[in-house]
């Protein structure tokens, strides 16, 4: 990991010494809320900044679910694995469904909910309260706007809000063949985040809705899970940063073109795909010993236990990557 | 259901008018802790009082874990399923794996626990703290001897206390087949719940365990879950009436005999089993129409939601099941 | 303690045998609702009913009150003082206001919600969401009709719900002096519980309110908080006994006849009273070499810890006091 | 507020293109750790970083905290006042008791304590699990060194961990008159936390224990608050600037400097104290129509509802707080 973009420091250094209210309510954070809300083509909504990913989908969560409600995710999805049981120590349960490459099927949320709603005992089960998908998925994959609508409709039909991780979001807008736009998420999903920690910002998530009437009282709230940044501006200029002339997207683009890269590099020399992914995060399945001496070279993770003979294992690029850094590790593969 | 045995019924008559000390200090619930031990073989171990089967398993499963434990226990069991989601409101995940025929088996949990401490980011995944299993199971079947073993030396290699939820105890007990008596689940498990308010009281569940050490501060604990009874005695009482003169037995026997006769009584109509019990829950798979006639005559479940054309139903006997209407019932399948 | 009235014992064990559903969907929990409702005079309310006192607040005001929102109450509040935490465990603040004899004052309420929502940094402070009193108090005082009227009205202006914690609700209602009717308290108040473990039930209280809106989905909030009764018409029966036949009123005048002899018979011998109280709860201060001869004799508990001279005490009566007993421990003063 | 002092920024830049591993495992943090470890003089301890205050109190006091624990804290302090019940939503009490100044006193806790320990239904109540003060405190006043030994040898009676919430700590230790070092901090409490949020750094509190055993799984626990900082090397960075070559000391140093500076100025126009603080806070009571002037020229806050005639305000100086500004405020008074 690095720190923030060049541009995003930048804007950093040259307003450090300003003074402003704090707790978000400086211009700095209004300025970059309507930004924000504008690259969304969203008239009426709102935009809360947090620090973190976990945080921003315990925090939402937490405030979107009644007592007794679940959220519906795949069973890869990061609220269900990697988040050490925030959801849960919130009162919540992760209501997992088996995954798609990643992602959840429409069809499958519907039956689910057909059957809660048809067991005559449903009122001692945790009631369904939303839908939390991933963009890009823990998996590096992406779901197509066909997709997102045909699970936007079952959410309507049983009035649940549709929530979008977007933590890697800037890969998964620049992912080989998407479909899909910003407007997009921002107009299908009720709510997601845009994340600025993986993004290019030193840190920060941006959380986007159109509909402000779900999170009410949600400044309070925030403060509640200790989540309130002090310094507040620090997000605001950092996303303004990020959504002004075309960094995020630039951003998007360099980290995918080197993921592709590596990905067909990898390929070329006979490895598997653990995962067909077309955004910055790439899974392949390797030998133990190539593991082993790739760990000298080139920076990746184990992804789950290590295996008897091979072992998958996931690469991540980013807006900092250096194209000389790729050509020499599919030079050394 | 009914009320309680007429035995169980009759001391709470007898002991009426007496005065004593309240919240579980008084000589009952302290005779019926001394039987109960006895009963189980445990020499220096606790009983502690409850008033229902979800308020036990919540309370003794939160105060078993640390934060960001999760609970082991098989997707059909009751805190996955039927409990409106009383773990996760503690804050502790139930941590699901495939269930077999209700059950979990040894070995699918050694390996769920060897690739958990296998993976480099455990550190931020909800840390297995304990296993929960049932006696007999949410499908009526049972653990042999020999299993419950197995999956008490995973759980001692890995410092996990092996909690079991014995709503239907004295049916499982007295299941046909069974090799399991109540001083082998005391001794195998940590910790266990001796069902009453399904076997023979008014209500009432009597945690047991031989390792009182892991319940500190449990009474204060207890309370906190607004689980405290007033009148405590009264389950002092009526717990020491199921465990004298073999009254627990008795119950459980009466039950599984009556169950089994209306297995047979199915079987011989050309009626499907949907789970092949030795204990007084009983499940078929009836056509609908079926479904919608016997429910003129006859008190039972669907078993989740109904299907199309046929629906897993579910029967129950117990104590007070008069073999007169199994017959009737079975004359009129 | 002792066990229930010989008339609900006697019921019980009239409708022992009976089969019912479970679960409080049961003809007697329809019946008992239909009693109380009628007795409380509201048309279109609900009852609940729960197990214990604790229990009740906990489920209630976990209930009612949003993420960050508190509940004000007296210092001396049995939520703010005797429930182990039951409150915060679930999440909420009790926000403690000087207690005068026990008792809230209406305008001390008013000022702190003024200085609240005068306050610039307000979003950052635990809301007020709800206002709890006691009938009788803690200290067995007990409020005039014009003073819960008062408080009603600032709960109004602020819009918050006003729950009465009716643990003693006989003896309030029978209290010397009192202006208050149960119609009263169930028109006033939006919601409160009509004690039944402490007033001549086995163990149980009816949770009212003419507000069920206030309560939604509450079946399932129950069940989550482990507080969902299997056998849920005994309940039903107890509370329908109660309310038949002036038997909740009988009950509570008894005991408060045999409380005011009992403070008549101390002041008489000279002791000082620690409250005046007129309901069946008396505080006497005692020298402490009294309080240990007295021990001997008569059932009373230390009110705090005990002091280097002399200690509060508290002598509670009920239905079940017997005036012999009353007139012996007097003469032994 | 401003951003990071100008020498914490240049650090920042310095190492914002360097590759480091996520999550506060690289060389930075480790580094930062030791730095901070030495100038408390503690030899084996542990060092957390996390991101602000409300935050570090929440999970800090969690992770020490049983079921049924709760926090003794000043009525006045943070955690009770300011942090939209925190602590509480994590399932804890604030036993809040009267701040003198404040501050808590040594032999108030310890008659809370005996209290609580000499009352026989203790086990009902919440118990005491830790002592939280302020240093310095809400109302900018600092614990001499014998007060603070007083506290911990109380803490030490009752085995119950003290810790220091140091959100303003560089301003305590240079506050006038002070006889408390860091080292004695470190040294008295059982853990603390350095600010860094308000003196020096964009962001960040670094949490300081001498008894690491305190703080078993603790990464994991911030996990699960949603605390961890991905990109976790800011906070090594920031903290280690914060402690080379005294900057930290000579950021408290200017700030008290220039706050009592200010509270001279406001002495000699004959205003009145709310409170005399020797630290970067400053409380004066002004006339209504002296603040409506005021706001026009100066950054201050309203402390609490504004009154009838006059109302308590703070003034906040910090490392940033330019001495022509202070002065030109002071001739405008």
């Amino acid at each position: 990991m690095v720190g923030a973009h060049p541009k995003v420091m930048e804007r950093l250094i040259e307003t450090n010494a300003l003074h402003t209210v704090g707790y978000g309510r400086d211009q700095f954070c209004k300025d970059a809320r309507d930004i924000i809300l504008n690259a969304c083509g969203i008239e009426n909504g709102e935009v809360y900044f947090l620090e973190g990913g976990t945080q921003a989908n315990a925090v939402v969560i937490d405030r979107l679910l009644d007592h007794n409600d679940g959220v519906i995710a795949a069973d890869t999805a990061h609220i269900n694995v990697h988040e050490a049981g925030a959801i849960e120590s919130n009162g919540h349960k992760v209501l997992a469904l088996p995954n798609h490459d990643g992602k959840l099927k429409a069809d499958e949320i519907r039956k689910y909910l057909e059957d809660f709603y048809n067991d005559a005992t449903n009122h001692y089960m945790v009631r369904p309260g939303m839908v939390y998908i991933s963009f890009p998925t823990e998996l590096g994959t992406i779901y197509t706007k066909k997709e997102l609508e045909d699970i936007s409709e079952v959410c309507k039909e049983y009035n649940l809000p549709l929530y979008a991780d977007g933590a890697r979001l800037a890969y998964g807008l620049a992912a080989e063949g998407v479909d899909v736009t910003i407007k997009d998420i921002a107009g299908i999903c009720d709510l997601f985040y845009i994340g600025g920690t993986k993004c290019g910002t030193l840190f920060g998530e941006a959380v986007v809705t159109r509909r402000p009437e779900l999170l009410p009282r949600f400044v309070s709230v925030i403060k509640l899970h200790g989540a309130t940044l002090a310094k507040g501006r620090l997000l605001g200029v950092q996303f303004a940063t990020l959504f002004t002339d075309g960094l995020y997207e630039e951003i998007g683009k360099h980290a995918v073109k080197m993921a592709l890269k590596l990905k067909e590099g990898f390929k070329k020399k006979g490895y598997k795909l653990y995962m067909n992914s077309p955004t910055n995060q790439q899974f392949f399945i390797l030998p133990n010993e190539k593991i082993d001496s790739l760990k000298e070279v080139a920076s990746f993770e184990l992804w789950g236990p290590r295996g008897e003979k091979e072992t998958p294992v996931r690469f991540v690029t980013d807006w900092s990557t250096d194209e000389k850094d790729v050509d020499s590790l599919i030079e050394k593969l």
